[in-house]
């Protein structure tokens, strides 16, 4: 190791895993930046903060990317129709580049020539990170410690992890870890692994967090309106109370909030993972899923059809690329470019009712509309 | 017009438009053979049959075609998890080749040259008709009287055709005209054009046939495990209940009435027709939702992942192939013959939880799974 | 027809076919303002006005749009990489909207509400046509006499023309007529029909006019270097005489010079009309071919791997758009656009040999190389 | 290393590379079986063998899989008229699996739990190679010397290989290494690295090994005529001479004859590798240039538009599969079986011309042909 410090910035969580990977990096000899992104979790942030300093941390940011997640990585996702075989939305996938890019922009500035996380050898979102970092900030040195012998071999399983955290004074969860791993964001959580690895192992219903069970979700709907210009939403309207929002942040929080009241966005899926396997995961996407379906709506209302059919499979490209990590490079840029473009006419108002885990349309208008009623009689 | 009286196979539905179009064309001196498939909606045959003799048909052959859609047609589009503009699951798409093979059928084997359909001539369905009828019986002649000005310009409306009824003695129907318009079979009813032609104006309540309405529906799940082979369903279990289906014609009728009772399978959309213009469109397709998403999970779960890729490329021209009208094609008997031939490893048993208009996926398991537990973990 | 007489723009060639069609317009009552563009065909334009205005147009217009056709036309396909069916480079498809382009212009300036075309009922070239009138005039109305019962059952072949032009003093072609027909402009001529119907007769020698025969043509070759700014050729360099050549119109014209003296640019192929018949046409496209190649070295040598496989299959697209007559439609503008965005970094110089009907890469170099020599060794 | 003695199954060239490593898994421990295929390279196959010997291999297996290499590997190529990145016909991504197949039959049926190679750890070989091993023989274990710092290590350049092999007796290559290197099979040659690694650099005409240079190749064409049968040449006639043949290998060879003689089937590209680098590379692919152009045009004469144009994309993905190494993989499988399928009518005879560098069509006729001259007309 180098004599004088390296600086290391660590993609911290608050948790168990990432608190003992900070302090296996400074006894490796590196100084640590502990960065936090709130990026809509829910997570007692201040908390978090004087763990890391506590650990040894030299400094740590805890950095707000709500309104840069939806607003830059979301909306794109949404005029895409992005969504992975079929049935994923990406809420995970779009959170990770946003995540690093933040990362990568503290490293820089810092004078850090390493950036560390504590994603595992199995998953994806150890390459959508690296990925990140490399295309931003390619002479950066990455630090996997779950892929580094030294590292693994010593910290086998979760009782090696609390033995270091009691050894060196790290506080130790007191709740028992939950029997399956959880990521959370302000567009969905995933739930995968543990009791949810047997993919014939149905979800126990005290799992979901983001969503009421539909079972006991309130049986009378909202009707929203939800308004687009150049395929993403700029207001949403209940019509029955007339509450609004208008900016990016407020109107996805308020669809969020009606759509988990009435249990939207539920799905169990196993999917195929970018290294190969195949995986069982478990998703809760309220309001994701509401703008899914309402921007379908209007784009397919407002888009020319064989345009629709180009982008359609523009689109298929954008979620592989998304789902593995490729946000930065040179091929997603220039399929957001060109679905973009393909947002120009995508205007107008939708209206929606939400119940028991359902989305259901009930009308469309545009400005734009290709529609015509005179020539459809 | 011929001396010897040419024989017309007539697509009869037994109400206003095709007994006046029977009519007419027996005024400019054909032969009438009157042919109704029962293709699952709700009709009274036997009435229909009565009527046509009466009206002045030679012959009338009403045909049972309900197992060879749902074979030959409903489960290669499963197979392909069709679907058109990512919403249309094509129930009457898929219905319109299978109706008018038969009535080629008939028209061959009783030496008819030509074929008559009622469809109007700015639909699809007009289409799907004769693609099907060229390419199964080329030298055909079609008589198509809703695109012939001396058809439509004597009949300017509704009030014409039942004037024109009238004065010929046909029954005319006592209920009022509903104000939309429906294409029913076992697969799913479609509704369209009326007061749902503005996209804008919701759907009323009583609208639906096939479904109960999600507010009122039971709160109670039924659970369900469907099994496939060869992407096709094969068998379908009660799983509180214990009842059980395993024929192509009684398990998709279970899955109807499961799926009708909880509101499952309604969509409204505004659509692209083959002819250029956009047209709205509410659909009901029960059981076909539940296999859309149930053979989603299994073909997931048991294919591989770039095997997957190209088929769903495949999938997207298959079902623009069948909107379209082009099932009987060189281009679409070969991509179904590649779908086919993607599916052979298909096979494993889904279990969903239909509910207040969702199916949700609970579990799977495969005997060809490429599922790795041991891998993942 | 109606009494203030209704003017036709007459896309007009000087032949005896365009001939008759002004003739018999003005029969109908319609004066008549002939069109001709010079678009780099072999035509003595001075000859045609006279014979034009013998004939009784009320205006001529003798427009010379090679610039545009070069600039507009043909370097977005040259940027694609545009080809139909792996081999025709769509020499006619990309002159047919330029044509048509500058007719409409011309009926509007004139307030004329009609256009005409004198092309068959058979082939690309209506279709191309009149997709063009109407996206650019869509309350035009297009006469198309060989489509017009009226027309063909008068005219039925060749000798009906003559006696009629000789009827009415059309000056008439003192040449036979070839035995097949061309369509020249300054990116290629095409040769159909006649003798070349038959697939398996082979071309005659003499059939070919922009191109020397390779068995005679010189046995040295031409070296040359083509340099590109964003897909587009900007300089065009002869390294054994340094002539050197930067407009676009006078660079492809000495392309055209160089690749016709060396034999390049001849195919013989049958492809799929847009109407679904199976056509057999022969082709010079000297110039294009050489752009074509270079075209794609420097392309493939700066552009991202993953970017091209996206790009190649829009250019798919692009291709047949382009055949069929979408240039002026919504997908065909879509596509165009992103394949325009993929062109920002394509730049630098190819050096090519030219010989015996042949093109070689012989090297290439670019500022914006992806192409990195440490990294291969 | 194990007590007893692993097996290796090397794949041996009788070059300096593989030899030293023949003799250095020895050293390792291993009991070496040398394995050399015949695939229509140029090389003294029983010299090999008495150097495998000499320098202590236990077996040597030399294996003629040139026909196996046509007809199941180059064969497949040609109905899919595959081509990577619009030029390069894959010589080289062709004859990969097809020696590594028959490597892990040998390693198979000798018992040998290790295979080894000697490609290097840039180009796409040692992935094609491992691919088509991992796929047959899961749980074979690969030896890539050149990915492993022991190796490489030591045997830091040409010097230490000529060193190593001077002090173990083995024959040193008189001839000195040419500046550039060469893989040669019955299908083609490639030339890459040395002086051609800068793009810029002309080939030098002594280069070309397979075709003579056009400049100075003969001035009378060959006239063939190629016939097909389910997409696969059946025979070859020299429309002068008569000469015939009707054998896979036997036609294959002769095109390679007439199409070298004439210089047909050079080019010179920069390509992207798998790994993600570009990379210049000049081919020679005689017989399967010919073969390209001929089924391009028997294909497009007898194949339905539509089906076409499916095949095409599904052609573009075995193209990159092929490159890539993919051969058996199930997407792969999945593909060639489309492709396939899709050649089933592909049948007919082509006439073509073969003349300085150039291959022309003549002419064309089939029994299956969608072609009617009288519809044309």
């Amino acid at each position: 190791m180098s004599q004088t410090k390296d600086t290391v910035v660590l993609a911290y969580s608050g948790g168990l895993d990432t608190s003992c990977i900070l302090l296996w990096l400074k006894e490796k000899g590196y100084d640590i930046i502990a960065y936090l992104a709130n990026i809509g979790q829910n997570e007692d942030f201040e908390e978090a903060r004087k763990k890391a300093i506590k650990l040894g941390a030299k400094k740590v940011f805890i950095e707000d990317v709500r309104k840069e997640f939806v607003e830059e990585f979301i909306w794109p996702a949404v005029q895409a129709n992005a969504i992975y075989e079929d049935r994923y939305l990406l809420g995970t996938s779009l959170a990770r580049p946003c995540i690093a890019k933040k990362q990568v922009e503290i490293a820089k500035r810092e004078g850090a020539k390493y950036v560390s996380h504590g994603a595992t050898g199995k998953g994806n979102d150890q390459i959508r990170f690296e990925l990140t970092c490399y295309s931003l900030y390619p002479e950066v040195k990455i630090i996997a410690p779950w892929r580094m012998p030294e590292f693994y071999n010593r910290f086998r399983g979760r009782t090696d992890l609390m033995d270091y955290a009691k050894k060196h004074g790290i506080p130790i969860p007191v709740t028992p870890k939950s029997p399956w791993s959880m990521d959370e964001n302000i567009m969905h959580i995933s739930y995968e692994a543990g009791i949810l690895e047997n993919p014939k192992n149905h979800a126990p219903d005290e799992l979901f967090v983001k969503t009421k069970d539909p079972r006991t979700s309130p049986s009378t709907p909202d009707i929203l309106e939800i308004e687009f210009k150049k395929g993403v939403p700029v207001q949403v309207t209940n019509l029955q109370d007339g509450t609004r929002h208008c900016t990016a942040l407020e109107l996805f929080a308020y669809l969020n909030e009606v759509a988990g009241k009435h249990g939207v966005g539920r799905i169990d899926i196993v999917e195929n993972r970018y290294i190969g396997m195949k995986s069982r995961g478990i998703y809760e996407t309220p309001a994701g899923t509401i703008l899914h379906h309402a921007h379908l709506d209007i784009e397919t209302f407002t888009m020319d059809r064989e345009v629709r059919r180009i982008k359609q499979e523009l689109s298929l490209r954008f979620s592989e690329q998304v789902y593995n990590g490729y946000w930065y490079s040179p091929e997603c840029d220039f399929v957001r470019s060109c679905i973009s473009k393909s947002q120009e006419l995508v205007e107008g108002k939708v209206q929606v009712s939400v119940l028991k885990g359902q989305v259901y349309m009930l009308g469309r208008e545009s400005p734009q509309s290709l529609y015509n009623e005179e020539l459809v009689r």
